[in-house]
């Protein structure tokens, strides 16, 4: 359910660039697909070689190539060697522990990136890895596991009229990171309804069961922030970088996606708050369960201990006890007793314990 | 009441730049006012197509066009087009979850923040978004609704003898910004009372319901406070743009909202800070009332249970117990009784515990 | 006795620049006084209309008019007027709810911050806005109150020897900055005593009082805080700026004034921490009181109730119960209750609950 | 078992350069390795002089000294004085308390560093300090003592395929970083375990001796940090250097590692993170096991304390009890017991108290 | 015991530069030495006079004078004219609450700051103002008193094999700077020792002194912190400052008084965590203890008061109780009396409360 961070450790030692894929393995087959579009045209189609996405090498259209599934080295590997990808951006798409980051190389830039989906079954989070590189003509991306995250692209490729068919890699690039991050906007939804049912639940009947349901929120806040933070230096680097591959006019779509990556934060950053928030009303509400208890306790016991020790004063088996021959003495005594017991209630009622 | 911030999930995977408009829908209706002014004219009407705006485009007096309603979206984009605004602006103009920012177009200006109302009945914060678009020699406002915000600034224009008038359209954005920015001021200051009352609510008599009110003026300053932090970096950019639509001497007045954002920003640190102690401070109470429920507890059980034990050991019935047949046994122990409880008493009352 | 933050909110929507004393008004007669000095001479008068400043106005000595008192707005107009200072800095000399700054303008500079002053009857602090004008040969100070803050100054400029009188008005403005910054260590070293003597109080007889006394140092030292934290940027400001009209022999002297605030600021970050301190030592205090209730009640209670329950035993009724008639029985229980009473009362005094 | 900070005082007042091992000696013999490689060649032999190391220094090959242990310091001393390197590196090299950092001397650069190693015996972390000079031809490593962290560095240089031999030394020196460093995940990985398994006994089962492992893992986190926190910085540094020494295309491999080290940062942090949780958790369950005793109490002593009095009412010695001759005064207060009893149970169940 | 911040106070309002002692004033004579060497002599002298110190203005050597003691304020006044040192440095060495800082005057350098000592016989740390004025061929220091803190320097220059011979004024000045920071680590290391020896009393037998110990060394570790804190900015003001006093061989040896900086900077914040750790663990302490107390009077109270009960009840005086006749009523009550007793002990056996 969670990211496992730190099994990369099988890896050390290793020589760099070696390739593995480390991660969880979504036992799944691996699925390519080829989106090529040109002003006028826009195909898609599944691929199984290497071979199919070659021949669209020197063709003038913009080509995408979608690979689901990262059981299948080779042709990863074939990818890197038919397009001069570096070793260590190859060994960066198999490792699925990255930290989201943008790296420019000179012949084509590298983006990586979480991907924070909601499983409806149980609302847990899914994280996938999501590589997506920028040449010159063609856009690659990797992903886990097959799902259908880029399906609305495809489908505006498709349709004739959209935007997307006039423009170049580098706003298809920007189409791919921005479904990606708006993601994030439909997780912090449901985690704003978590967290609001929980408040619920706090002011009307908090159990042990809260507890553990903030503790997850609280952990869950932690790994979704982990994975977004680096995302505001990822965007600010992409808006920094001049390099040919990104259009002057792409860069203000980029800048769009910034300002979500912001908003995606500063939610991030209040829902935190909120979280303590909450966890502060949980232990106030322990303290005031604890003072109510108290109170009974002490109503209860500071009413009938003086009671009792007057029962106990006329129980002694003293020869010389004048009251006991009084006629009177015992319905007398009940009206003590009544007299005590009530003043102490009263007394108790003032001071609001009742 | 407050604002839903994540509702844009329902845009995921549109095209970028289609107006939708997504947030709260204030059901009412559109309302256009153009207030147009040179230094020695100044009309305030309401319009109701395009073609009354595009009217004045050609007049060299400056137009404020203030839009109030966000329903009829084929206006604003008529607007969008008459004036070529980029879509992505269009759309922030429509999604109403922006965050408070400054974009510079080279041939206009773009501000989009929110406005903080109190409302009076019954003292909840209304969040409304309000855009600026600068343009050469026309202002574009966007707001959520009809409400009479503007008001005092129609009338300055209204008023031959204001400075307004024979400033430019620069001004005039600076007299808008400012006019929703001091909004703020009044609420910090409906704010403070609220802490204070909670303050002398906690010092006389706390309970469930002050938990309740800290914790709502928690989350309201939460809430406050993402919607102010931005400003400063808004201020900050404008009064770092080079652009000839902002005139050097009116960023002096711009400088003098910078210093109105930094103030309320450090107003509403502090309050946090206040609302934090009166956290503290409850807790503390609560603490304390236990204290006070112990010590009634501990101080009658304390007293009443060894004089029980007493008067229960005169109960028993042994045959020969000779105090039994002592003539004073009872009184004596009666002078017993009171020495232990007025000795327990005193020793109670030297622990501070009555 | 605590500065209202807000009020300023009766302004709102007002033209910028319109001239409105806002803030606490200090019924005071306003009280104008004109220093002016050479290396040879130094006389101070005290003045009553623009009039008579303005005949100092071509003099080449240094001529310093400190005005107090804010009621009489006209005058700081006409000061306006003769001396082409810009409407806002008007406008910020009467609202005295300023953030401290420091503003270049091009024919003089202007300074504004809160001098903290320590009222010695109910030790409270009090805060007024100070303005310093910095023109070329003129150096205008606006208070809101007459004292004898400035007084030493006053002294040094009429004594012939001192230093004072052969520097400019840049020297003198700093010798203002220096006295009213200089007040902070009074203030700060009273709440150095306040802090040690609560400090004692807890550790000798923690009251109910305590907490408020705590709960009052903390929001004081707030509110110091927030009036001294943008001191530094003013500095800082002042220690930047290119100016004619600051030497750079003087900057000297500014950049100690720098360090004081430094000083001063750690003092109250120190302080603060301090008194975080007191609320951790407070609530710990108030655990561990509690702690030696509970022992008390544990200690009587579990003594006696064992006890009671034997002689409740031998309270009983039944025909046969052979131990009531036997001869030894009574001396025996007893030995038994202290046997009982004593051992128990080792076994808590092993636990070190006496 | 955690490293000492502060025993460097000793050496308070020396000489700067003075050669003192300064740290926790490993008692263990020195042990030198050279490994020389060149595209075509690469062998590993031990040696015991400094004359066996000048041996290698006009070869045109990458020579790797590998120094384990410290106790012989002449020959530290004798490498410094061939090869040129500043006293105070050398001081450095000896004193095991250094704080990570990168120092460009023009003709060699000097890396110094802690290696973290999770000890599987009784998991504690064991630093050792690690100590990278980088020459032109030659790289010399220092290490406190003998292990096979390098081991497989050593055989990928044996290996005549491996890519490192046709590299620099700067590769190499990239190589060491990088398999020192990511001995860091293996150690968070325990980490991560420790805390889930914390986490499920704060559920389960909650003891004093989980405060001692929750102290334990915050106080091993707080030395960890200490000791990654520098990477960071380190890292940077190479990155900005300008220096023959390190090649262009290497860069790129040192910013592979400085991804490694951002991420063990946010490990580290997120882990922080989650051992605070983990105290409050904690905190949390004894206030719920007390409320829990509390309760207990309660019902035990609400219900049978007004039983007793009741009991004890008829244990009265009056002679006017007319109840105490009805027939059926016995069985029905035996029904008013159950009844009383019974009513003061469902009582508390409906407050959810059993 | 601790530095008493803020009696500066004193002064406000005088004119800047009056030389008055502000501080402790330590009670002792003052004591002028002068160290004189060039690269072939060293001799150590105890002066009287300013003109003892004039003698050496024209020698080429490096002449150290160390002041010990500020009751003479004329000798330093004629330090100050005879060498022409600003009156604001004067007064900055004669003032000893001064923050820790660096400044370039082009004929001269001056450094202040505190050196911190611990004082073995109760362990509590003292702190001295130094200041340090590096000039063109002298070096003056200035401390609050007589001490050995510099001997091993003086012995360094007095052995004529020592480096230092050979090196300039600078290099003196980093070996003064070095020997005043070193000081630190002692103070950490002991630090470090009660931090230790406070946590095993925590876990061992935590007591009311066990507060007031970690409250102790929380405060000395924000004064220690205080007068640290500045040290990084001053020696990044030296490794930055571009003066021909400072040769650029000697910078290298100010950067390791840097390292030293730093790490002293962050053993203090990590020590802080811990005491803030040991504050979390003691109120963890009390509340163990508190449902220990509770567990022990819940146990007591809920076996005996039902048992009570039973007895209560048999000691009724009805006429009509059948069971009073039967002849093993009473060997059966005890029975039952054992059999809830036992039934009970076992109940909380369960519940893990014995």
């Amino acid at each position: 359910m969670i990211e496992n961070s730190t099994n990369i450790s099988e890896k050390v030692g290793m020589s760099p660039g070696s390739l593995i894929h480390i991660g969880d393995i979504h036992d799944q087959d691996q699925h390519i697909t080829i989106i090529d579009y040109t002003k006028n045209s826009g195909e898609v189609m599944d691929v199984e070689s290497i071979d199919d996405i070659l021949k669209f090498k020197d063709k003038n259209s913009v080509t995408w190539v979608n690979v689901e599934g990262l059981k299948n080295i080779e042709i990863i590997e074939s990818i890197g060697q038919a397009f001069n990808i570096h070793p260590l951006v190859l060994e960066d798409i198999l490792n699925t522990h990255q930290r989201a980051k943008f790296e420019d190389y000179d012949d084509y830039q590298y983006i990586v990136l979480k991907g924070l989906f909601l499983e409806n079954k149980n609302s847990t989070v899914i994280y996938e890895q999501i590589s997506i590189l920028l040449l010159n003509n063609f856009v690659f991306t990797f992903k886990e596991k097959k799902d259908n995250l880029f399906e609305p692209i495809e489908k505006r490729i498709q349709n004739s009229k959209n935007r997307i068919r006039g423009l170049g890699p580098d706003y298809l690039t920007y189409a791919i990171l921005d479904s990606i991050i708006d993601q994030n906007f439909a997780l912090l939804e449901s985690l704003d309804e978590i967290i609001d049912s929980i408040e619920e639940e706090l002011l009307l009947n908090p159990g042990a069961d809260t507890l553990k349901r903030i503790q997850n929120i609280k952990r869950e806040l932690i790994y979704i922030r982990r994975s977004v933070s680096p995302l505001r230096e990822l965007l600010n680097s992409i808006l920094r970088v001049e390099s040919p591959l990104i259009e002057e006019k792409t860069q203000i779509y980029f800048r769009d996606v910034y300002d979500h990556v912001l908003r995606i934060s500063e939610t991030i950053e209040l829902q935190r708050d909120m979280v303590y928030g909450l966890m502060d009303m949980y232990q106030t509400s322990i303290s005031n369960k604890m003072n109510e208890v108290m109170k009974v306790l002490t109503v209860f016991a500071s009413i009938f201990i003086p009671l009792t020790f007057i029962a106990g004063v006329y129980g002694m088996n003293f020869e010389y006890m004048p009251e006991l021959q009084w006629r009177l003495a015992y319905p007398i005594l009940w009206v003590i007793f009544i007299v005590v017991g009530v003043g102490l209630l009263i007394y108790f009622r003032r001071k609001k314990w009742l």
